[in-house]
């Protein structure tokens, strides 16, 4: 199979809501008038994102899960998306379930593919992401790292620590029971980008990030953009550990016992996550509170926006805690 | 260097034309009114697309290059684009060098590097860009691989097969004297996007692609997109056989000597020209001429399409030549 073949059998449907899709030099977009285009890249490579033999629709599922995880903390709505795929070989049965995994999650968000670029090399995958953003008269409502401010609550989304937990189990470094690693394997292999909570959170939201190399680490990210600092509660935040690991087993117990150093580890610098973490005034607790219901996502809040620069940790009995946590980096 | 120093350092400069640049989890880019937005997304892998110690500041044009000939093709005005990035380490000196050429290219179109992402893995480079194109009252100006119609002259710009020869020679399947491969490697390692070209056959092309596969493959993709056929004189092409190859040395003779079969070889089939191939009417053909002018880049006709369908091959006689040429297929 050549690659033209490739792309028109795998890769090609009608364009909908592009002017022009999969097929010609340049796909077309049109963004509807008073709207911006939120544009976010993520690659993926065998080894070092995934491993090589991993389940191929939900290695589709996650290429563009991260994608409109992006999107969703910017409050974007996902329109379209280009993907350039370095194989390094034609093997259908793959490239089938790659395209399902990916395109079946690309349906559910009305996420349209419209063009990319297809190539022999060790496998990676590239994958752009185009959504919309209300801009009447220019003002942006996307949702900016950029935009916490002093006495604003922080906030996190569903669960933490899953994807990790099933990373060193896989790795070798945990030990898990069957029931839990499948569960919180599922959460690292085929993540729920918060698509509809980063559009709830729109006019509320003061900031927002998703969680993707880990809690403090995307947290100082909105403090260094909005040049502000931070007091989280680790025993709120190490609270957001998954059910999957904590989650009580066929016989009524539970299934692992992390001790609080571990939980605090996995929810604080798990990373992989893509649960959205945000910011809003206090005035707007039930704002928050209804945005969460209407996107059917549960959110928590762990913690305080402060003036003075720097990111501090306390316990429940408002004790320091010490920084101690590094998050993910590809290169440290 | 981590992850996020590499960014700063190498990758982030404020934000020009866009909203948003480099730095959150989304860019933001507003196309004019009455404009679409051109998107194309191109991979560059190590050992496939360029030899892996290839000099940096080349790698970082031509992986910009090969995206704004896209953008050539369809009339688009570069924009912006995103650039993704998995590098097998850190290499100051290289990165440097790289986003050097890069970002003096994007500068001499005034296409802003948005956004993003660097990882670690196997040396690939993938850029999606962004341009415009007017679409007034929804009616797009793009040039597409898709308008040609029977009558039609083909034309191609500037000259082929340097890139070619220059990959056979490196690649020791070809030997040449060290003046006509520099000259030869410049257009393989650092093409020259036909951008103004392809702004000025706005309203005068009927069709158009970028000559990257090879002349006659990329002919078949505006054949098979149009529903046509074509006549080509192979003659006209291969007098296409760029000035290097031809080019009279020091001592006024010609550095090398191509045999016929070599330069048709070349021009018809050699791929990574960057050329654009393009249609339009007979009635056009003064307008070609200034449009051609206007882009001081010079085209030559070289056939007509047909309305049966198929790709025919004659020489200056009239004479039917078989047509034995295959384009490149990165599967085949």
């Amino acid at each position: 199979m050549g690659e033209f073949d490739l792309i028109a059998r795998y890769f090609t449907r009608p364009a909908r809501r592009a002017a022009l899709g999969v097929g010609d030099d340049c796909a077309l977009l049109q963004p509807r008038p008073g709207h911006q285009l939120a544009i976010s890249s993520d690659m993926l490579v065998a080894g070092c994102h995934f491993f090589p033999d991993v389940d191929p629709r939900a290695l589709g599922h996650k290429s563009l899960a991260v994608n409109l995880s992006d999107l969703a903390a910017c409050g974007a709505q996902p329109l379209a998306f280009t993907l350039a795929l370095a194989l390094p070989e034609v093997n259908e049965p793959w490239l089938a379930a790659f395209a399902d995994g990916l395109l079946a999650l690309a349906d559910a968000h009305g996420c349209e593919l419209v063009g990319g670029d297809t190539t022999a090399g060790p496998l990676n995958i590239c994958i752009t992401v185009f959504g919309e953003v209300p801009a009447p008269g220019g003002r942006s409502q996307a949702l900016l790292r950029s935009g916490a401010h002093a006495g604003d609550d922080i906030y996190v989304s569903g669960t933490l620590g899953d994807a990790r937990l099933a990373l060193d189990a896989l790795l070798g470094k945990a030990d898990l029971p069957a029931d839990v690693l499948a569960q919180a394997r599922q959460r690292l292999e085929q993540p729920t980008p918060r698509v509809t909570l980063g559009l709830a959170l729109r006019g509320i939201a003061s900031a927002a990030i998703d969680v993707s190399d880990g809690l403090l680490g995307d947290l100082g990210h909105i403090l260094e953009c909005s040049g502000i600092g931070a007091t989280v509660n680790v025993d709120s935040a190490s609270s957001l550990i998954a059910a999957s690991a904590c989650s009580t087993g066929a016989r009524g117990q539970f299934s692992i016992n992390l001790s609080e150093v571990q939980r605090r580890l996995l929810t604080l610098c798990g990373g992989d996550d893509y649960e959205l973490l945000f910011t809003a005034p206090t005035a707007m607790r039930s704002a928050v509170a209804a945005a969460a219901q209407t996107a059917h996502t549960p959110v928590t809040r762990i913690g305080q926006i402060d003036a003075a620069p720097g990111l501090r940790l306390m316990d429940h009995q408002g004790q320091a805690v010490p920084n101690t946590y590094a998050s993910f980096d590809h290169f440290a």
